[in-house]
């Protein structure tokens, strides 16, 4: 049976959440656009998966009551063109003794609201991050509450800089702290294999599985910084922003052919927004 | 300005916190036993130095504060022979656009009071993880709200054990999913270096600090599987058992010539547990 908290739902025993204590749960941010909710149904398998993985009690059918709950009070119409976010995270919740979990866990579902981040119009410019990428235990990117990686990260975004770009312990490029990275050379598409990754966006499984109608190949295979700098675009994902060209990573310049018109046009049309 | 949260005070914001969505925090437990509180300037100084890197607003003179609230609230006196723990957790607070942290942090201090678990009386057996351990990002051993690796460690530890051994990326034992690992030899106390350990547990470095005292050598060296069953005693620590002798490690039998017995006195007499 889990237990639902909308906002400020008043918890006696917040204080002592999994969640909170040790990052025990998972979690998914929704872009809610005014032709509708994006991307719902990777977002619902991401959340089940990692719930499956941890062994929290948090099913498909909690999702879609979930769904029905936000339909009836109102969560997934757009008030304004720009949209809005919804933000589900399932923990654990209380019990257990230390790190052992309880036998039979009543997990914490909290639901938020809030506006929509700023969407980048052109392309962007990166920070290179000191902190490396950590990847999901799973070997799945799955969305956990452990997200301190990220955080340190995003510390290290420069002003004026979208996003900070995470690294292997290569020094090899994989991910910006909110975003995943791709590269796009003579119609083929290259991203990080799924098993070196902290989170597999949604968007990025999406494009994977879209590239075949664009006429792309994919290449699932670790990216090198020689290999950015030769490719005819740059960009990252994610379920908010779709697609964003990359016009510099630190000091370093990347080409800028304009080769992601396509990709953009065709995320627009797929997803209404 | 940190918000103190006392089992359960209300808060309507609880559940927009940062310790909960990401993580973004660190914790201390400490044990209080008929004596006092055991090693309170070591759980402090790590809170802080945690607080530290994070950029967090938490200082000594809070942890002062919060020591002086405990005196009046009468936490830190044990009603039983057995104690109790009690838990501070300190997360950033509220705010901040996605990963990023907001200019001003006010973080969130949550107190929990709570009965000491069962304390081993004799030697234990451990679990071999699945799970390699993540070190630290600061290099430190810093106790962060990011604790999913221990809790996955935690769900492997087979019945009768008292924790599970979790390993390096060369399947090195490294610690346990709640304690640290050593082996005497010799006169010899061996234990992994501080930049590959997830935690840096304060019982640790008492005992590294207390070695010479006991006329022990100290190397802080990564721990090989043949030299566990080449020492006198393998044991862990932490601040709630003190040190615990291994006798097995999952079908290893270790060696028992009960050579921690000195170490266990010493550390009995110097917390009065």
């Amino acid at each position: 049976m889990v237990q639902w908290h909308w906002s400020s739902t008043p918890d006696a025993s917040w204080h002592t959440d999994r969640g909170l204590a040790y990052g025990d749960g998972v979690f998914e941010t929704i872009a809610v656009m005014p032709h509708g909710p994006v991307l719902q149904e990777r977002h619902r398998d991401r959340l089940v998966a990692g719930c499956r993985f941890l062994g929290i009690p948090f099913t498909a059918g909690d999702w879609i009551a979930w769904w029905s709950e936000l339909t009836d009070r109102g969560w997934l119409h757009a008030e304004s063109q720009s949209g809005h976010v919804i933000k589900l995270i399932v923990s654990r919740g209380s019990g257990g003794r230390g790190y052992v979990a309880p036998d039979v866990a009543r997990p914490r579902a909290v639901c938020i609201r809030s506006a929509m981040p700023e969407i980048p119009r052109g392309s962007v410019r990166l920070s290179g991050a000191q902190i490396p990428v950590s990847p999901c235990p799973s070997g799945l990117g799955l969305k956990t509450l452990n997200r301190l990686d990220q955080v340190l990260a995003a510390t290290q975004t420069a002003k004026g800089c979208f996003d900070t770009l995470m690294s292997d312990h290569h020094g090899r490029p994989v991910e910006g702290s909110r975003s995943n990275l791709f590269i796009l050379r003579d119609r083929v598409l290259q991203t990080p294999p799924l098993r070196s990754l902290a989170v597999a966006g949604v968007m990025r499984g999406a494009l994977l599985e879209w590239a075949p109608r664009l006429g792309l190949r994919v290449i699932e295979r670790p990216v090198t910084w020689d290999a950015l700098s030769r490719s005819d675009a740059v960009f990252l994902t994610n379920s908010l922003v779709g697609a964003v060209q990359v016009e510099q990573v630190g000091c370093l310049t990347l080409p800028n052919h304009n080769a992601l018109a396509e990709i953009r046009s065709f995320i627009s049309q797929e997803l209404g927004v």
